[in-house]
């Protein structure tokens, strides 16, 4: 059983990771740290970090990057790891985590779902398996119609994580109704669908003679990001200092 | 029971049809015509089609165009009705087609797959209700690496139905990688994926608020548009003199 | 542009309706009841709907049984046109609405989303064409672990729209683990997979000779069935007196 | 480049294995063995492998079980690898392949095809991730509408893949349309989908909250243990004697 303590419980993302741990028997939220304190939460809320005496076993902050220079001094002081989730931090604030991770456990990741780093590890296996013996691979991503950028970071990552598995040998195309031109086997293609309010879909395919191997992640909300965080927490609890990110969680 | 003839009965196509046709109750072949006439045929096959003297339903055409001209007066003369799925016909042949649809039943379409025409029928329904309420449209066409076009007639096809339906608004988008901007509801992506032997995939999707309506087409081999082609054949029998497509065999 | 009276503005359902509408240039809520008045709503609410003078074109109902009275008692006096999504109506009640809607137009469905029921009518058309040319129809539908019956009520409607088609011939097939025989043609397979917190997917296979054509509704939240009820709205104002359902918001 | 002598050249098997050698730069059939010889082959064909002298690398077997002994002796004679496709050995047979196995590499799987022996890897490894993190597995399955059997042996090496993972802990469930009742955690569901002309298409399911993770392997024709057993050549030239299977292939 892990003690949380939530730095940003009363947030869209804290309260959703309140949720989660609602459900969860190994983990417990004992304190939460927020500025709005008029919500009835569970558990002991406190406006400042430093005025929080109670005992966890580590922190998960998805507050904002004003807020991070006071959550590391704490979390130095109480020796408690820490799973970093704000985004948007200074170049000062990052070597300042970079410098506390010396003392605690710090564990920061471009992304926070489990299901997408789990992904970024088995494609780079599939890839190596697959690519030598002449199988081709693409990449469809879906998203919302509000999403201003094509393709999606994470579509990118999976690419470069299989990419990487290959000595980068590959270019990424991202159109073909330009050329009138057979398929290099040397690409990776990569497309992006807007439709609606898709929240993020991610398919990546090995196709070769007569055979396609799919892999797909499907996001339903950013509750996927909460869920992780916990996990990442419970990996957290009792690990020595040092830079920890979710391909650690995920390792076995 | 329709009894057919099947013009270029040794052909790929021909034997697709010969194989389908024998698990196939309600049609039977009486005569088969092919210039190669090593093969053994459960049927009587005539290497000239003057001199086929077999009664028969309605004529199967997956021949050349070369054999269209001595077809085409065959089946005048015989008052048959005839599925012509000999592509390359020039002009003048065509003029004849018409003229020859005067006096029989004459079945011709682009695309001779069943579940693709249903689709094109179905996909304007849909467009009609759910564009208006707001509903995003998306294709996704997957082919093998050794097409050469992209995005595939058929998609185009299938996107064109759509926006029949919907006066021509709408203008077709297949990358959205070189801009940074949200997605415009008049536009419908049209996504091409190349990869392995893929015989041919084409995916729709209508996206709202919070749900998705999607139609997939899959073709496992080239035995679909036999399997139209024989369906074809049934529809077509006793018809009257005119020119008819797929879309009729599918009407109900 | 329908103005439209929310009842139950401020419950789950309601606060979905009141955001969907924001981004709809062609309905604005022009009031809402609700017993709970202490959120900041951006229209006037009333307590008890008796005392609502705001003109409007149509009602919403997301309510409860036990206001459904007074509300039927409203919409007759005021001639408002009402689409009602309350559930769990008494026997008593639903005669009430049977004869209210001789004087005013009342629209009440099973399924309020406008995916399901565009598949209800599609999947008859699609019937009606595939399986009297040999196409086999398997029904796949996926849930969440919570979910107690299987398979769902939607699933089965769908399936007993494609058995409407075909005469009710079909029988449902719920495993395939306890015999050893090939598949019946005149049965309908319907399987049900339970996992995570899935909200409702529903995929409809038709296959025939190296074909499969696939209609796919997905819901990512109970949104879609907001989202169907102010279409509802819509297409209601202005209709003459009559039962109506979400099959005829969807005809055309 | 790896030189091949093809037993059973000129079965279903046999000519599929040589198109796809065709077309594979580090591949080629130098020899081929089959007792019906009138085929013409672009190699030379031995009626009776004892009269075979053309020096290769390794012999690939999709012949019967009655021609293994003569196979046997003479890979073991010439110290040639073979990797061995036949079904049907007898006890006995087997028994040899095993002390045959002493002098020379014989490769022998249940499934020649390289994606599912991928995903019999990749699922241990997501099912040791995801399965304690509380996401929910599940497996359909979906095959031609002539297959006795379900669900698919595949199917079950799938899932006995995943539940060794996790110390066999969990049931398999069939058929949940009989009870009543919340999905117990330590279940996978299992199912089978039967239509058309499927090939074979399986897809594993991983659901937690908000997300769900796909694996999904579909063979579009028996071609695909064609290509298996030549990426088995590959990989088993040069190699010592001893047992291998497809796991040995695609580890790295």
């Amino acid at each position: 059983m892990v003690k949380i303590i939530l730095h940003g419980c009363n947030g869209k993302m804290g309260r959703m990771i309140t949720e989660i741990v609602k459900c969860d028997a190994e983990a417990a939220i004992v304190a939460g740290i927020d500025t709005y304190t008029e919500t009835m939460n569970e558990y002991p809320v406190f406006e400042d970090i430093k005025t929080c005496d109670v005992k966890a076993d580590v922190v998960i902050d998805f507050s904002n990057a004003k807020a991070a220079d006071a959550l590391l001094d704490y979390c130095e002081e109480k020796k408690l790891p820490v799973v970093l989730c704000t985004t948007g931090l200074s170049e000062e604030q990052l070597e300042s985590v970079d410098k506390v991770s010396q003392k605690i456990a710090v564990l920061k990741s471009a992304n926070m779902s489990m299901g997408i780093n789990l992904l970024l590890k088995l494609l780079k296996e599939a890839a190596k398996v697959l690519a030598p013996a002449g199988y081709d691979m693409e990449l469809v991503e879906k998203h919302h119609n509000q999403k201003l950028d094509a393709p999606s970071g994470t579509a990118l990552a999976l690419a470069d994580s299989m990419n990487e598995a290959l000595d980068n040998a590959y270019t990424y195309v991202y159109d073909r109704s330009q050329v009138r031109k057979k398929r290099d086997g040397k690409e990776i293609g990569i497309s992006a669908v807007r439709a609606g309010t898709i929240v993020g879909e991610h398919e990546v395919f090995f196709a070769g003679t007569d055979e396609v191997i799919e892999f797909k992640h499907t996001a339903y909300s950013r509750s996927v990001f909460a869920k992780g965080a916990v996990e990442a927490a419970k990996f957290l609890k009792g690990k020595t200092s040092g830079m920890y990110d979710m391909g650690d969680v995920i390792a076995f």
